[in-house]
Formats: C-alpha cells, structure tokens, sequence
C-alpha cells in the first residue's frame, strides 16, 4: 500500500471532524470563566494548566450547580456518556448559562488498543483531541514515574538490607506502565544474580490502575495530596505489620514529580465551552471520575458544571456519590442518566446485526435497566432527567416506549442529537436541567461512615444491585475483620464488578435482582481512602487485540496525527 | 524532623543560585536568534519547542560555527564539562558572538540517584532547572512510550499466533523505565497463565538506553525518525532470519507519540543565552550527544554553537565524530578538552582527599591522560584548545605544570572560572575559540565507511586508545562477520567501554598504552546506524545509592522544589 494515499484523514473520522473547527487561544477559553491570563500555565496555544496560587484565591467564592452525567449499564451498542457530557455543557451555554465541563483524561492504552480515545465524538468533542488522547500536559506519565519511583525504593531499600523487614512475598505496591500489555501482569523481577536483588513475584497494573493516581484524584491541595501518599500501605513485614509509602523515603520526590501535573488542565469543546480534563482513575478498583480539584475549581468559575462517571451508574455514578462526593464535600444538583434505544434494545434481548430493526417489545422489556438507574439516583435524593442519545434507525414508537416505562417515575425523557449536531442538538435537555437545577438539593450517600466495612457493601449490594446475598468468601471476611482492626473501618468501599451486569456476571444483562454478589477478595486503598471488594476477576492490566488501534494510526506528510478515535 | 523548618532551600545550593535570577520570557530567547514567536509551541512562560514547519525554511541558511566541548577522563574530582559548555556561550555572547549552546536533556533516574541532575552548576546553570530536570516537556516520556509500545506489539503479535514465527529466546528488544531500578535487569515475563501469554526472558533498560532515543537524536526529519524506528531489528525467527520494527506494523503510532517530542526544546541560561536542550542518549552503548535536529537548528539560528558530548574525549568525542558528525554531516570547528588541576592529580595518583595540598610533579605526570585526548582530538583535524575549570586550591605553579605538558602540540590553556562568575569567567576562552573558529576546518572522520568492522574497532583502538592489541572473543568474531553478511558492514562503530580510562579497566587511570582492549560482545542498532561493540560489563539499567537523592528531594509550602542537584 503506498505510504502517501493510504495517509488521509478519514473525513467522517472524529478526528476529521474536530479539525474542521478553529479553537480559540486558550486564554480566550479562560476569559469566558474569568481566568486571567498569567493564572494559565500554557501547553502550546489550546491547553493550559491552571496555577494552584490562583486556585486557592478561589476558596471564597460560591460555589455552581454541580450535574452528573451517568448512563444505564453498557452495552456493545454504545450509549454516548462522554459525548452527552461535552453536549449538554455547550447546550448550556448556548441557552446563556455560564457552564464548564470536567471529564478524565485519556490513557495511552485504550488509545493503541480497542477502546480508542476518550474526547468524545462526532460534534460532541474537546479538543485538540489528539494532543489530549496522546500524551496531552504529561499527567499520566508523572503520575507513572511517581508510582515506579516508590517500586523501586521498595527493592532498593531491601537490596540495600531490608532494615523495615518487608516481606518479598507480602508487597502490595506493584509497578505500572500506561499501555496495555498483557505480558506483563505477572512477572519475576530482581533474577540475575546478587547484584540485581531478591527475585519476587510482581506485575505492571496499567497507570490509570495506580493508587497514586485515585489520590491525585481525590486531593484538594498539594498538601493533601502529600498525606495522602505518605499513609499509603504497600507492605507487610514479616511480623505482619504494616509497611506505609512514607517508610520509603521517597514521598518529597513523588510531590515534586506530581507538582505540575496537579494543576487542572484546561481545554475547550467544538464549541469554545470550557473543559477540564484531569485526571483518570480506573472506575473498578478506583472510583472513575476526573480529579477533586478540577471539579472544585470549575464550580467555582461557572454557574454549572457537567462532569460523568465511569462504567453504568450502579458502579460509576455510585462511586461519583458515596466515594468523590464524601470525601470532597460535594453534592450534584441533577443527574442524568444516558441511554440510547439500541442499547435498551440489547438489554431486552435483540442482538448486535438486528439493531436497526424496529422493536417496541424490545425497548419496554430493555428500558427496565434504565428504569432500575434512575430509580438509583433518586435514592440519593438527587433529581434525574434521562437523555436518549439519537440514532437514525430510532422510530418514534421506540422513544415513546421508554417515556412510558419510566411515566410514574417523574423523570423526563430527552432525545438528543448533540453527536450530529452540536450543543444545539441538547437544548431541551439544557433548559430541563438547568430548571432541575434550581431545586434545592437532598443529596445524601447511600450509607453512612459507621457502618461495618460488610454492611456497606451489603447496602450497595441490595439497593444498588438488587441482589438477594451477598457471599464473602472466608479470606475476604478474614480481611475485611483485619481492616477494622487495624482502624480502616470507617472507610466507605470501592466496588469492583463487572459493568455490563448489575450482578457479579458480565452476561446477565438489563435488571437482574435476586442474584448472589460474591465478595472475592478485599484490597485497601489507604491513601485514597476506600477498601476495595472486588466481585470477580478483575483486570486491572487490560490486553492488546489481535488487530490494535496501534496499527491504523499515522503521521500524515503535514505532521497530522490521523487514525485516532 | 519538623517539615517546615527542613524544607528551605540551602542557599549555597545549585538550585538557589539558579533561583537568584528573574529568566527572560521565552520569546525574548527565541527573539535573540530571530525566531518568530509564532514558531515557539510554549511550556509555559520559559520553556518552548521549535515548530518544525518553521525548521524546515531554515534549511538554506549559512551554518555556524560550532565548537566541541570534551574532557578528559572522569574522575571522582569532577571537571565540569556541562559548565563550560554553559560558561562558554555566555562568555561569546559576553564578547559580541551571537551564540546559543545545545546540551542533552536530563533523565529523571540520575536525578533521583546519585549523579544528579543535567543542568550545570554554580553560576553556569540552565533554567528552570527543576522543571528541566524532572519532565522539562515530556520527551523522555515519549521515548519511553514508543518504544514500550512497539514491547507491548511484539509480546502480542506472539500471543496471537505468532504469524512472524518470533523466537521467544531471541527477542532484542527489552522495555524501559526512565528510572533506576536495578529489580527490572533481569526479570521473566508472561507468567501466570495462557491469558498472560508465552512465559520468557526479559529486562527493563532506562529509557535513555533505547535504541528509540539513539535514533531520536540521529534523525534530521521526521521523516527520516520514521525510516529509521521502520529498520529497527528487534528480533529473530525460529529460523535465524532478522525481524524488523516496521513488521509488528506499530511504527505510524510511534512516530504520532514521538511527533511533539522531535521539535527541540528551547530554554537559556541563567544569563540568557539561548540553550536547546533535546535528547540524550546513553554515552556506551549509544554515541551521548544532544539531538541532531536541535543542533542543525541551532547552526543555522546562531553563529557560534557550543555543544558537549558525553563522557571522556575517547568515547564522547569520537563518537560525536565518527557518528553524530559522519551521519548528519556536520563538522566541529574547534574541540575544547575541559580538565582540572584536581582530576589531574587523581590521575598522577593523588588520592581524593589530599587533592587541596599543592603536588606539581602529580599535576605533571597526570596531565599525560590531559595531552593524549588532545593529540586525538588533533587527530581528527580540528583544532583544539583547554579549558581548565579553576578551584580554589589551585595554585599558580600547578597551572603552569599543565601548560608546560601541553607546550609542544601548540595548545592554549585557559583558566576559566565560570562556575562562579559566569559567562565573565570565561571571556578568554571565548576570545581563543572565537580565533580559532576563523581557521578553515580540516576535519574528518577517523575511519571510513568502507573500512571492516573489525579493522575499525582496531583503528579506534589503536588511535584513541592506544591499546597494543584487540582480542576478540570466538562469540563476537562470528557476530561481527554475521552483520557484515547480512549487510551492515558500512556501518560505523558504537564503543562501548568504561569512561574512566583509556584502557577497558576503569582502574587504570592516566594515559596507559600497549593494553590489551578486549570486545566481549556485538550488538546491532540497525535503526540508528551503528554496531555496538562491548569491552566489559555494560550497564544499561543503573541501580539506586543506599542513599538515593530521591530522599533529599522535597516540595516547599511555597511549592518550590527544593532537593535538586
């Protein structure tokens, strides 16, 4: 294939797309919120960090109105939870409400792998979408060094006579890399003879799985930050004791290496609305949304804010509420739940090539998964508007077949086209929103700090998964009775479970109840502060493809990055 | 320990003195070359990269003059060759030469090792040095990325069938981390199951030692970067049959990773002399200079460029001119071998604590190791001058045993004191080489294209080294006649061997001769143009102090980094 044909972009291709408008100077972006320009730490002319100097003039100010973008459990028909974000954010704003969007930022893995980038798509999108889906201001690779400088303080501190007494078989830390690369989940380290120190077990967990990267998320200020990674637990010793990251010596070093990349960055959408787009924990061993202090600033710039949550709302939007919420005093005015009627369609039963088919009976039997979501969300106390992301295959019986499953709920449904059209295609959903909005907020999380590490994820369990028991297996029991002992009890927990299902099996799809939730295994985050119960395998290494996203991406004879999704 | 009190910057330390000067916005640097502004991509206010549209149109521009800056070998005494280098431009800009320097860029494992940072010292210092020493723009993290990608595609494609018919047990291609972690050497990858692929041998390299940054800094275009990662040979099959990068059809998504890294990276010193910092390879196994594109830059923005190499002139210089020189077509104008009065004495057997006592005769008999690199510099047909970093205890007597050492070959000796005045400290120096730099260059490489490998493995030897003999083993005798089989006969030579002597024992110090120069071992960078060849152990993967620097590193309530050195 000849090198220079086969190098265009293909112009139906988000990334076609966003090159077809001009961003504005990213300091034009900033004045919209009131950012002046020497509180921008520039990237270049579209990205920029914000100073935490100015940030913490901004404590004082009145907080916005806080909306969080979830969606029903996902299914291969795509729902648009990222795109409904961008899309809503410029519908506010074109109805005159001063609104800022918060989203994660991409990893290099899902980029090179199947999943592609994470900056939304068609006319929904941030941009410079390829910068911000390649390596964007560098967070990810800080935060990386920051996690592999404390491994290899680990080894160098037993190396070097292991004065702490840790245990090679009991060290909890492992290393990481932002790609996707199976082959290293489980490795032998230190082989080779003495001078390369005591062979071990260990694995890469890819950077977004990285504890140090759940506490960038959920640190107001650097100096919390530093706590935080100070009390992180990432051994025992051979007596058992604990071993904390603060041991190591080397937590001044993983400040100075996370000191620029904890200012918030700054972006923009297709349409000039101000995004911040920081941070990125994984949304099963960690709580999946973008970083505490992005979110704090943004409410404190504008007068609404849309953020989302990773994976369905029983896991992204419960974590959003009982883990980010709690820990950072926050409380969302709306939530809106995302659906599509493919989706519902899968959910009730038809299979991938029949989609475009239309199917009432489908949509009503499927639309009970949506149901069950939004009737989640209320019990937070947190009003809710559903936003049907339209396909052209979609029939008017179909979208009137999910108003009427949810018609004694209250909630309303929206049919969006912000993916074809921009933000004027979620103007309704805007002004509903922005009413919704206005309500006084009853927010309040599911559970309550004192109850039982095991009584907690049995709450989740019976009011967010429907399930009829939870079963723990004795190692689990045995953990989580250590980690009340050991003073963690009061943590709230970090459900890791399959997305596609509420219960613990990734096939049992729409609204399962009844089921058994079996507690594997238990891990504690101390640093981040939540005790991780993990339902199932759960993989926090993903695979390659046989075909990789790697393979179609290029530079074209202009320097244009091309092939990216 | 209280925090606070501990958390000031020592005022006598590297990073004060750098603090004690206000930088110039980056365009007012830029401006002093004529670059526009609109050809500066910014990192915030003092940090830049040049656009490579706007390098392109340089390319008809009348080259500078550049200058070589080398030493002799190191010692526990230190010479200071990034100072000079510092010193040096400032003092031509001083003089009225328009001047910019072109340095490497720093690797974060050093930084949080032993050695420190890559910023100079004293009065002679780049800024911001925090920001350059730890992420300055992200480059060695781009590095790393691609090159850990194309790890991630090679373990895959095996995974999945392995159409290539990879051999497992041959695999040249390891992973880096851009740290010291000596666990990583020697590790065994894939364990864990079917899931986890194909169980093998592997290792982690720092990221400087990739082959990735060997052709980073040898490539003019982007273009040519992309041919050269295509001809990588990362493997062999089953069938001893060679396996190029270019087959595991990653190479289009490196280069999108690699693509902002490539613009070179402009910062100044602390008195404002424009300073590309970009790339930096490892000194042994790869050749240890700066980039190629920052320096072909630099010639055509500048009049005068100073630039280092890495290590001792045996190794640095020679490589920077049989290498970087032959591949890119550049030619030096003048060589500056930097020396001390100190490392002088260790080389005449004074030992590092009675280095302030005043000894002529050990000054005199260990500038031997002084005059032999600069008759080799000599040998390459480049003139050459010395500058000798002044300290305290140096006495008059002293200074003259050196001059009176080098009195036959027609060298100057300058004694500069930059590190504690700056650019002024160093106006003589300037003034000679400004001189010198007028003489038409008689430069050429040491041995030509068409020479055996072997034979130029002996020339440098005998030549440079000095050894009486080069004893092959049978292992690189057979590689050696292997790669000339398979074609890469024309290529130039990467030594590999010990910096602190001219011989491959790092204890023989001074100038010995008539040694024996063992070559252990052969290895192929096919995509950076070079053969490898091995004189001893080889360490690709440094390992941490007992007490790493990383301890000494901390974050001010201000947000200052302090720790750096």
């Amino acid at each position: 294939m000849d090198k220079t044909t086969a190098r265009h972009l293909d112009p139906m291709s988000d990334a076609a797309i966003a090159a077809s408008v001009t961003p504005e100077p990213i300091e034009a972006v900033g004045a919209r919120l009131g950012i002046p320009a020497d509180a921008l730490y520039r990237y270049g002319p579209h990205k920029a960090k914000l100073s935490l100097d100015y940030i913490k003039g901004l404590e004082d100010k009145p907080a916005g109105k806080l909306i969080l973008v979830t969606a029903i459990s996902p299914t291969p028909a795509g729902e648009g939870k990222t795109t409904t974000t961008i899309g809503l954010g410029d519908a506010l704003n074109r109805i005159g409400a001063k609104t800022a969007v918060c989203l994660r930022e991409p990893s290099l893995g899902p980029c090179f792998g199947a999943k592609g980038g994470a900056t939304g798509g068609g006319h929904s999108q941030i941009v410079p979408m390829q910068d911000i889906n390649l390596h964007f201001t560098g967070d990810l690779h800080a935060i990386g060094a920051a996690h592999n400088l404390l491994s290899a303080l680990i080894d160098n501190h037993i190396y070097w006579g292991n004065a702490l007494d840790i245990d090679v078989r009991r060290i909890a830390w492992k290393r990481v890399v932002d790609l996707n690369d199976r082959a290293l989940r489980s490795i032998v380290v230190g082989l080779g003879g003495a001078a390369n120190g005591f062979p071990r077990e260990d694995g890469f967990d890819i950077t977004v799985a990285s504890e140090v990267m759940a506490i960038f998320c959920l640190s107001r200020t650097l100096e919390e930050l530093e706590e935080r990674l100070s009390r992180m637990v990432v051994a025992q010793t051979r007596g058992k004791a604990i071993v904390r990251a603060e041991a190591l010596k080397g937590i001044g070093s993983m400040v100075a290496l996370l000191r620029d990349a904890f200012q918030p960055n700054l972006v923009q959408t297709m349409e000039h609305t101000p995004a911040f787009v920081h941070g990125g924990p994984f949304a099963n061993i960690a709580h999946g949304c973008n970083s505490v202090i992005a979110t704090r600033s943004a409410l404190r710039l504008a007068d609404y804010v849309v953020t989302e949550a990773g994976f369905g709302a029983d896991l992204g939007a419960e974590k959003f509420l009982d883990i980010k919420c709690r820990q950072a005093g926050l409380a969302p005015n709306v939530a809106v739940v995302v659906a599509t009627v493919r989706a519902l369609k899968m959910h009730g039963g038809v299979g991938l090539k029949e989609l475009v088919n239309e199917d009432v009976a489908a949509v009503k039997q499927g639309a009970a998964n949506l149901r069950r979501h939004v009737e989640n969300m209320q019990k937070f106390g947190v009003p809710v508007v559903v936003a049907l992301n339209r396909f052209l295959s979609d029939t008017p019986a179909e979208v009137e077949a999910v108003r009427g499953v949810l018609s004694d709920l209250g909630v309303n449904v929206h049919v969006c086209s912000h993916w074809a059209d921009g933000g004027k295609g979620a103007e309704e959903l805007a002004h509903e929103v922005k009413n919704l909005a206005e309500k006084p907020s009853a927010f309040h999380p599911l559970y309550s700090d004192d109850l039982r590490l095991s009584a907690k994820i049995e709450t989740i369990a019976r009011e967010i998964y429907r399930a009829g028991e939870v079963v723990f297996t004795p190692e689990a029991t045995r953990r989580l009775a250590e980690l009340e002992a050991q003073g963690f009890g009061h943590l709230p927990v970090c459900m890791a479970k399959t997305q596609y299902s509420f219960s613990a099996d990734p096939k049992l799809r729409n609204a399962p109840s009844g089921h058994v939730l079996p507690v594997r295994e238990v891990r504690l985050s101390a640093g981040a502060g939540f005790v991780v119960a993990l339902t199932g395998d759960v993989m926090t290494m993903p695979g390659l493809p046989s075909v990789p996203a790697a393979e179609h991406i290029f530079v074209d004879a202009d320097g244009v990055i091309g092939g990216l999704s």
